[in-house]
This record gives C-alpha cells, sequence and structure tokens, in this order.
C-alpha cells in the first residue's frame, strides 16, 4: 500500500540535509576525477539519448541517500498505481492517464466502460486515417483543392506542447521530405494574435483545428471565432476548413460544424496532452502519421524507463531526485533549460507550464500547507544565443542557478559549412562542453572582475540527432520527472486550482461587477 | 563629485531593512484603500504611458525612504556622469553613449575627435538615404529587381533587440501600410539555424546585414559564411545581397565585399544597441526611416524622464529602487515580465539579457566583492497565454514572484470580434487587471488547495496603443532602469567578463586541447 508523505517526514530526507556542502563542484570535476566522473554519471535514455549528471553537485554518497529517499517516498509504487489507473489527481478525482495515449505500462484500465489504451489508440487511428485522406487529395477544400496548412488554434497546453514540438521536427521533416502541411498556431485573445497569424496564411487552403478538452475555453472559442469571420468574409465554407479536439462530454463534441472530431478526455491535463489527440491531430497532419507514431515510439521507450524500480538506473527519476536535492537542501529557487539546439526553440516554454504549473503549490496532495519549496521557475533559450545574452548572470552572478543542457552530435538538416577550421555543428558542440566544465570549474584570475567561481551544476542530455524518437524521449522524460518531482513533494501535479482566480474577477470586470482597486485598475483600460 | 558605494554602506538601505514586511499588500489593496493608491501611485512616462505601482509592496514611508536612498547612491548625478561622456564601463574604460543615439541629454560628448552625437545622427541619416533608395528600387539585386526581405545575421545584442522591436511593430506596420519588407534573423550557431530561415526566404529578393560590433563575432561570421554559400549556390551575386553594421576599426569595415556599412562604436554596449545602427538597419528597410525615428522619439522623451532628479517622478528611476527593495530587503530573486500584448512575445527575451547581462555580477565597479544579491532573473511570456501556462506557480507557488505588467487599451490591428459580449481587446485587458488584484489581494476559501495568498506584488505599465513612439518609451524605461539598479547595486552593468571563459574552453575543444572532463564531454560529441 502506497503511503503518501511530506518530503519532510521522511528520515532519507532528513539525512539528505546533512550533506549540504560536501560536494566541491570545482574540485571533483577537475582532472582526472572529472574525466571519470563523466564516464560514470551517465545513464542511457530512449531512442540513443544519455543522460549525464556527471556535473551535478553528487557523489556516491550522496546518490545512495538519493536512492534511499526515492524507496522511502515510494517513487515506483506512486508511478505503478498511476499507469495502472488510480485516481491520482485526488483534487478533481480523476485518473491521470497521459502515458496510455503511447503504451500500456501496466494492466488494462477501464474507465467509463472502455478500455481507455484501446480509446486512445483508436483516436490515433482515426486521425492518422483522416491525415492521409488530407495529403492524398481526398479531403480537399470546397473547390476540391488540397490543404496546404493546418492552424491550432488552443493556449496553454493545447498550445505550447505541440508547437513547441512541431518547431522541433519542421525542418528534420523538410530534410526528410516528410513535411506534408505547414503549421500555425493561433493561442492569445489578444486580437493582434489571430489577425497576425491570419495575414501569413493562405485561408482557401488552410484546415483549422479547435482544441478545447472543455470545449468552453473563452480564449479560443473567441479566436475560433475570429476565423469563422475571415473564412466567411472570404467567401469560404467554414463547415469545411474546421476540425475539432475536445472531449466526447464538451459543447464541441456534437457539433456539426466541424468537419471531424477527435477526441481525449478527463484522464489527461492539458500540459500532458501533447500525446494525446491534442498534438496528434496537428503533427500527423503536418508530418504525416508515421513521423507522429515514431515520435509516441520514443515516448513510449522513456515511459518504460521511467518504471524502472532501480532509481540510479531511472533518468528521469535520478533527474527528479537530483531536482530536488538542489531545490530543497542546497536552496536554489530557479533551474535554466538550455537546448544546443535552435530547433528546440520553445522546448523551454512548454517545459516552463509542464514544470510550473504541475508543482507550483502551497499545499500537499490532501489540502494541507506544505513547509518546504516546491516547484521551481524554469526558463530557458537555446544556446548558443543564451551565451550571448542571459549567461554572464549564471557564471558570475550573486545565485546560483542549476542548468540543464541538451545537446546533439548531428544537426537535423546536416547541410554545414567550415570556418576557421571547423564546422557549424563542431562549434555548437565544443561551446556546450565548455560551458559545462566553465560552470563546474571556474576559473582563477587576479582580476576579480575576471574571476569564476564555478560551483555551478549542470546535467545534459546528450542525443545523435533530434529525430521524432529522441523528440519523443525528451519530452516524456520531463513529464515523467514533473511527475516524480510531484510524488517527492506530496504536491497534487495534475490540478491548477491556480489559474482560477484571475479567470473569476476578469468575468467580473466584463460584467462591469468591479469596486476597489480592480474598479480603477479596469478604469485605466477605459472598460 | 559622485561617490561609488555599496548599496549595504549607505544609511538610507539600512533605514529601508525595517520595513520589510510593514505593508498588508492584501489589505491596503482592498476596499477604497486600493482605489486610491491605484489614483495615486501612478508616474506618466513618454508616448503616453502611464507607470503604475500601487500593487507593489510599498508606502509613503517607504517611498520616502527609496527616494532618500536615490539620493545618498546619488542616482541622478551618476546618470548626467553617464550621458555627459564620462568613462562608467570602468573595466573597459569607455565611455556609455547609447542614449546619444537618439538624443542629447547633456552637453557636447567629443570623442576619438569627432562629436558623437553628430555621429551617431550621420549613421542614422545614411540608413535612411540607403533604406530609401532601397524602397524606392534604385539600389536593386543583380537583375535590378526590388529587394522585398532583409535578413539580421547577430547574436545577442545584435539579434534580440531588433528582432523583439521588429516582431512588436510588424503588424502595427501592416495595418499602417508601411511594411515595406519583410525582416528575418539568423542567430544561432547551429547549422540548422541558418538553413531553417533560409528555406523561407526568396534569395535573390533578399538583403543581408551581418551585425558585429567587433566584425569578430564567430557565431556571425559562420553564419555569414553560410549565407553566401546559398546565394553563391543560386548563381547571385554576394556583393550586391550583403550590408555591414559593424565599428569603424573591426575588419568587417573596410570590406569592398559589402553593399554598404553603416557604423556604432565601443561606447554602445550590444544589449544597449538597438538604438544604434544594429537595430536600425534592418527597422528602417523594414518599416521605413520616418518609423524608426518615431521609435526613436520616443526613446529620447523617456531618456529626458529618466533625466528627472526627483526619483518620485522619475518612472525608471522608481521602478529600479522598487526593484532593489523586492531584490534585498524582500529577498525575491525572480521578476516575471508579462506583457499583454501578443506583438511584445520576444520583448522578455530581449530585456531578459539587458537586465541579466548588465546586472549579473558579483564584484562592484572596482572589482571587490559584494556582499548582496546583485542582478535578478528576470523571464516572462505574454499574456493571456502566460495565465494557461506558468501562474499557477506565481498564484500558488511557495515563492514570492514580482510581476511586471504591460498593456494597452486598443490593439495593433484593431479588428475584433464580440464573443459573449465583449470584444477580444476587452477580455485582454479585464484580465490583465483582474491578474493584478488576484496577486496582491488573493482570496480565502474553506478548501485549502482553492485558497489564494495574495502578497504579489505587481506593477503595470498601460498605454494607449503599441505605436513606435510607445515602443521605443517601453524600451528606454527598461534600459534606463537596469542602469539604475547597477548604480544602486554599484557593479558595472557595462562589461561582460562572464561570458569569457566558456569561448576560452570551446576554442580549446575545437583544437582538441582538452583534459579530464573537458575531453570526456567533447567524446561524448564525437569531438
Amino acid at each position: 500500500m502506497v503511503a503518501w508523505k511530506n518530503l519532510d517526514t521522511l528520515d532519507s530526507y532528513r539525512e539528505l540535509a546533512g550533506t549540504k556542502g560536501s560536494v566541491d563542484l570545482a574540485r571533483v570535476m577537475s582532472g582526472e576525477s572529472g574525466a571519470e566522473r563523466v564516464r560514470k554519471y551517465a545513464l542511457p535514455m530512449a531512442a540513443g539519448l544519455t543522460y549525464s549528471y556527471a556535473a551535478k553537485c553528487v557523489d556516491d554518497g550522496i546518490l545512495e541517500k538519493l536512492a534511499a529517499l526515492a524507496k522511502e517516498a515510494q517513487l515506483s509504487e506512486k508511478f505503478e498505481e498511476l499507469y495502472n489507473g488510480a485516481v491520482i489527481n485526488l483534487t478533481e478525482n480523476r485518473r491521470v492517464l497521459h502515458q496510455l495515449t503511447r503504451g500500456q505500462l501496466g494492466g488494462q484500465v477501464m474507465a467509463d466502460g472502455v478500455d481507455k489504451r484501446a480509446f486512445y489508440k483508436g483516436e490515433q487511428e482515426k486521425i492518422a486515417a483522416f491525415a492521409k485522406k488530407v495529403h492524398a487529395g481526398e479531403i480537399t477544400n470546397e473547390n476540391g483543392e488540397k490543404f496546404n496548412t493546418v492552424v491550432q488554434i488552443g493556449i496553454g497546453g493545447s498550445d505550447l506542447g505541440p508547437r513547441a514540438i512541431y518547431l522541433a521536427l519542421e525542418n528534420w521533416a523538410a530534410a526528410n521530405h516528410t513535411l506534408k502541411m505547414q503549421a500555425r498556431f493561433i493561442s492569445n485573445v489578444d486580437p493582434d494574435d489571430p489577425v497576425g497569424v491570419l495575414h501569413g496564411v493562405d485561408l482557401a487552403h488552410a484546415l483549422f483545428i479547435v482544441v478545447s478538452k472543455s470545449g468552453t475555453t473563452l480564449e479560443t472559442l473567441t479566436n475560433e471565432s475570429f476565423v469563422k469571420d475571415a473564412l466567411q468574409k472570404a467567401g469560404l465554407d467554414v463547415s469545411k476548413h474546421m476540425l475539432a479536439v475536445t472531449s466526447e462530454t464538451s459543447p464541441m463534441a456534437k457539433n456539426s460544424g466541424y468537419l471531424a472530431a477527435f477526441f481525449m478526455d478527463d484522464y489527461i491535463g492539458g500540459r500532458f496532452s501533447t500525446s494525446s489527440a491534442v498534438g496528434n491531430a496537428v503533427l500527423a497532419l503536418a508530418f504525416g502519421p508515421e513521423v507522429f507514431a515514431r515520435f509516441l515510439e520514443g515516448m513510449a521507450e522513456e515511459d518504460r524507463l521511467s518504471a524502472c524500480t532501480d532509481p540510479l538506473k531511472n533518468p528521469a527519476m535520478l533527474d527528479a531526485l537530483i531536482s530536488v536535492y538542489e531545490r530543497n537542501v542546497l536552496g536554489y529557487p530557479v533551474t535554466a533549460l538550455l537546448p544546443y539546439s535552435q530547433a528546440l526553440s520553445r522546448f523551454p516554454a512548454h517545459l516552463q507550464q509542464a514544470s510550473m504549473e504541475s508543482n507550483g503549490k502551497s499545499v500537499n496532495r490532501f489540502g494541507e500547507a506544505v513547509d518546504y519549496c516546491t516547484g521551481e521557475v524554469l526558463f530557458g533559450e537555446p544556446g548558443t544565443n543564451g551565451q550571448h545574452s542571459f549567461y554572464q548572470l549564471l557564471h558570475q552572478g550573486t545565485d546560483v542557478i542549476p542548468l540543464q543542457f541538451i545537446g546533439f552530435r548531428k544537426s537535423q538538416n546536416e547541410e554545414d559549412v567550415e570556418v576557421e577550421g571547423s564546422t557549424s555543428q563542431a562549434k555548437l558542440c565544443a561551446n556546450v562542453a565548455a560551458q559545462m566544465v566553465a560552470f563546474a570549474c571556474g576559473k582563477e584570475d587576479e582580476n576579480p572582475a575576471k574571476r569564476f567561481a564555478g560551483q555551478r551544476p549542470s546535467s545534459i542530455i546528450i542525443g545523435e540527432q533530434l529525430t521524432p524518437e529522441a523528440c519523443g524521449a525528451l519530452l516524456a522524460h520531463y513529464e515523467n520527472k514533473f511527475m516524480f518531482q510531484g510524488f517527492l513533494w506530496n504536491v497534487n501535479s495534475f490540478d491548477q486550482e491556480g489559474v482560477q482566480l484571475g479567470k473569476v474577477l476578469a468575468k467580473r470586470v466584463l460584467a462591469h461587477d468591479t469596486d476597489g482597486a480592480l474598479k480603477e485598475y479596469a478604469s485605466l483600460f477605459g472598460i
């Protein structure tokens, strides 16, 4: 039987507190000791990726204690309960089933009278069949012409994940001749967002996917209305251009105004929905269903590794353990995610939601206030760009910010140029290798302004190339990491009560039902 | 005479420490007291903007102490020294003259035998004349055809600011019939960046601007080489397609391979170079020189406000004072920048550099270690998107993160749609008003998971519309804020020694001159 306990009630956690400051990262990462750590502190992931944690503030003793923490916190048992369909999301009384969209880690999960794995797989197959017809010109616009663009209308989890993965694979797909349609995204209720996107879209040949689990997301319905207006003004048949991705119980589900509807359900939180119909429809239309299937295979393979019960052989679990150690023992409130891959330009923005919305909680899963820090701030930009931007503070600022690098040996396009004796890809890889050592070891200098204290921990996930499988493995790794972090903090990582108050007050403003500061702020905006 | 002293040596700073916790934000922002604060705690900015700090943890007593701090730290005197041409950037022995690119706040500044204001103005006029010839079809490609696209090749300050402002004004320019050319940006040494951008560009009708102050930025030279290869492969005349923006002393300055060269100099740091030729060339080509001139006017007007010696009537100075209060007295290490404007989607990324590279220092301007926290982590995404992403943590996480909102009464396009009785723009504005009150006041609830503690401070800059002037005023406000923060922390905000070590180690990797961890990391990448 699983026991859900607060982090600070666990003996193994209290033991960890005594290890603070015991690893001199600059020393252990220097010389042969550093080389040995890089060889030793690495774990295989799915799709040929490797998780290297050599430059983290850990040693064999701390790793042993982290493994004990994983056992005492019953991380594997909790994950097992989750993938077997237990009601993990207590506040909303829901199962948490996003892993079932890409595989079956445990036993059959029945809910609402259906086998949920079969349901998700069925949606994937429906989307695949639909996408193939679109690509083959069997489903066309009102004039019998092929569609060339797909536009996702969604916000939050219906936007960030699908957008990040589209950008991650767009150039790979072009290089591999499988870019079937261009994708665009409309998310913000700011009218300049839909207007700007629609200016660049050939409306007559565009398919729009309206994505809202509840079918009531105000931003999304508003933008749907924007698009319908534009289609009508262009003399186009709206129903030939609109798809829905929603839950079967939503008002959008039985609406004949859509060309087709594909389904997810309440067991999949928005920020974990990239592998469901939410990401599937737009990505299968853009890249073909085979590419999306490869992406899901990478996720499923990584999920299986996350189910490994040895914490030191489970990359997502170990990553979570080290990050909680950094957050709660070492006291670092921020983590930077730094992919050395331009294709991953919006991956940090997606993980920002996945992490901060999941674990930014002050109460445990039973609604009791916790006495320790939970969810961290996560931000990041691609390298080497970030080196020319905020790395100054990472290297020489007064706060230590743990770093998570991502890098690949090969570029996606494999087109390259040699300048000063090396290719661009070699320069990119040399930079990330250099940064990890610079952050860990620092450098003495007579001039204090040129001194680097070092002692700044980092990890890296390295792969051969950012393929669909690698992309899936990366995403599943982080989804599972955030889940394990939530288990350690004993919070419910699957609700988001913190988004409600703002919605309620915004409705009051729109209804002119305001007083005090709210009325004054509204009047500043002329409302 | 100005005295440069550490923050913790100032009497007025020590007095501020006693005010920690004295403002119950939830209480003072409730009821009539909150309304009164919104009316009272606001300052006019340039271009019709307003800086509202009602929801910050300040009251009249704290504001008085902050004003005393500004006086004791001699913020106005330091700014005066700076704009009159003193060598403020001590470590690099340089003046700091970026404000001169948009106006003359003080006396004539002579350097290198020239009047620097006249020099910058001259470059602006040269660019204007060039851009007009391009737009008129007097400067064309090798076939006498007009250019339709401009591509900036630069990284860090040569990329983020110009890119953020281009995106900020692209749709405004389209709506106002002054979008002369589309702009694209290549920055990353990852070869997938230039390949991806070039796939979407009509090479024969594209002008490329290579931007590097030193003329030696490896990423930029590498990407220049990439582009030249592509032009040659397409059978185009490279010299008809390439411009340079650099310093007069750089190897790029006297290179006949460029169609034209425009200049900035060592007195302008990359992250403060948007108002120099670095931003001017691409933005004047994209929008016309008149639009860029309007952007500079907004900056100049805001600069004049920043020179006001009353701290409580100087928005940039007050913003800096409050943020240092939050960082050093209240102990908040992170600030979120949240523009409710999709056009400002990359404005936070630019300000992230401008802030973190400027003030992420552990030594004061004389190279002595400081005993207090300096530069904060800055991150952000546009609202309402962020509400559906990381706001959960902002509302209910265990750490308090001060917030900086930006909003406008009107959209840029003024196209809109009415859904459920309100326009999209009204929904956008209602949301930002609601968020400020939700963050400050919170909400009690029987269910602790639905409880909001409030007490989370925010400010907002509100304007009528995101015009070129408003855009300039916003940018100058933040540039000057970061400068004043640096004065308070007594750091040199204008050098970036922290970027050097990584460069040195990367060169060693490329030269195969590695050992220890560096060698092992390099070998993971197959180098």
